[in-house]
């Protein structure tokens, strides 16, 4: 029996282990990989707070070595199918076949990229249809991409890829693009990226590779076509919680409701980071939302005298 | 006229810069001095996330070279003395009698030392007495000191005094320590340090300087004494933030009221960090809410078209 058992392995999930340790709470980690959805970049990092500029795989070892100071069980390469409420805490199942029962649970599972559902879309997967330019990146040397979603992240993505690819669309579905002006002025200044705004993707076509894309201009309903050979879908993420599903409540976004003190609807049972309905999802906000999770859940274990 | 102008240089006002920045937000941080409470404390910090153990000085250069990769204007040695909502903003009037003017503000002032009021307290600070034992430390080499309040902070406090100090004494109002397990831990380790709980300090007493005070049992009511050369009192904090009464609602720790936006009663002003009504004060929370109050004051200004 554990007193916290933490499901993730992203900032969340890490924040939430080392102040569980200091307070010497029993604490299992399970996460199938650590970083979350810092791994899926590769564009250097420049907001969180006291690295300056630092790339991701290193801002994740940092974690992890901060991590390794404190004394909490790990169970890495396995993954959560399911939880549900026992008699005296949770019970928690792994992929694996392994069962583990804790006193409190702290979802801290991230989210995963969204589909669009647009014809060629599902077809061309791995075949030039990607949701992660930090692994596929390399292999668009000197071609010319799209990217689609005109936000953050697709100004991200579009980042990492011009290191390698010679020409990056970057489309999106409203009249403007949403994306931080740091973000824009950086993508300005590789003079490789062209922004394409109030546009729809309709279809992603190629024989054995992805050769080319139509869009439809919002305004003047005109098709218009495109030839790339990599299309990376940047328009959000689907939080994975789906196997909580029976402990909480989702907003319009899937997302876990939580309360001030980041519990769900169920008491003792608590969500950090992009998978719960907190608004601005950032590595600093995630990891501050563990260390709040870890604290509660402290409080909940003390008040309750579990 | 500036499009944010952040009051403190905490983690909240370094983080808010930094983000606030990001958007090209035209932006002024007036701060007395950087680094908030954690120049105040002497200990290593062990619990931001990425950094494993590292000083408080540390800490704080790093999170102002981060905040120097940015434009962000800076008014150092200077402090805000009050503010008032003006036609188009917030006026903000400094000590030296400088006036600013900002379209959205953000206070991240943060908290200072609570005073207990017992008979001696006021008449032997700075001989004897102290709030910061990072400061003093040094001064009470092989003597005997006591710590007033058994929490996180006290502790630390002891912590750091056990570096000079020959024997600390930790007194706490409640029967047992409210401290986390970690910080009572380390506590034992250094064989220095004596809790003594349940217990109220009556008097602090000295000729030149302080040479023992007097506390109650407060099951039996008997009065004991002890000889120490020091006092440091760490009863918790009171927010800094008496200059903004008239634009925000407080809570009964005088902290102010904010929603999940860090907005406070008034729209377009924001609050974060130690000086508002988040529960946990902790270094990574008050950095996270210095993010979103500025992505907050971002989306302000952006929907009212400012």
């Amino acid at each position: 029996m554990y007193d916290i058992i933490i499901i993730g392995g992203g900032p969340a999930g890490i924040n939430a282990g080392i102040y569980a340790a200091r307070y010497r709470l029993k604490t299992l980690l399970i996460t199938e990989n650590f970083g979350g959805q810092i791994v899926w970049k590769s564009v250097d990092i420049e907001n969180y707070l006291g690295f300056g500029k630092i790339s991701s795989p290193d801002l994740i070892k940092k974690f992890r070595e901060h991590l390794k100071n404190f004394e909490v069980e790990i169970m890495e390469g396995d993954s959560v199918i399911g939880v549900s409420k026992g008699e005296a805490g949770f019970l928690v199942k792994t992929k694996s076949g392994k069962d583990f029962e804790g006193k409190t649970a702290i979802v801290a599972s991230g989210a995963s990229p969204r589909h669009l559902n647009v014809a060629g879309e599902k077809e061309f997967i791995g075949r030039g249809v990607s949701y992660c330019a930090t692994c596929d990146a390399a292999m668009f040397k000197n071609k010319s991409v799209a990217v689609i979603g005109g936000g953050n992240a697709g100004f991200e993505a579009a980042l990492a890829l011009s290191k390698w690819a010679d020409k990056i669309y970057i489309l999106e579905f409203a009249p403007t693009m949403p994306a931080d002006e740091a973000n824009k002025s950086m993508a300005a200044e590789t003079g490789k990226i062209e922004l394409i705004a109030g546009v729809a993707l309709k279809e992603i076509k190629g024989a054995q590779f992805v050769s080319s894309i139509n869009y439809e201009d919002r305004v003047s309903k005109e098709i218009k076509s495109l030839n790339v050979e990599g299309v990376f879908i940047e328009i959000g993420h689907q939080p994975a919680n789906v196997f909580v599903k029976d402990l909480v409540e989702f907003n319009e976004k899937s997302e876990i409701k939580v309360d001030d003190n980041f519990m769900s609807k169920t008491p003792g049972f608590f969500a950090a980071g992009d998978v719960n309905n907190t608004k601005y999802k950032q590595i600093i906000v995630a990891a501050s939302e563990g260390a709040q999770a870890a604290l509660s859940a402290y409080e909940y274990l003390r008040t309750y005298g579990k």
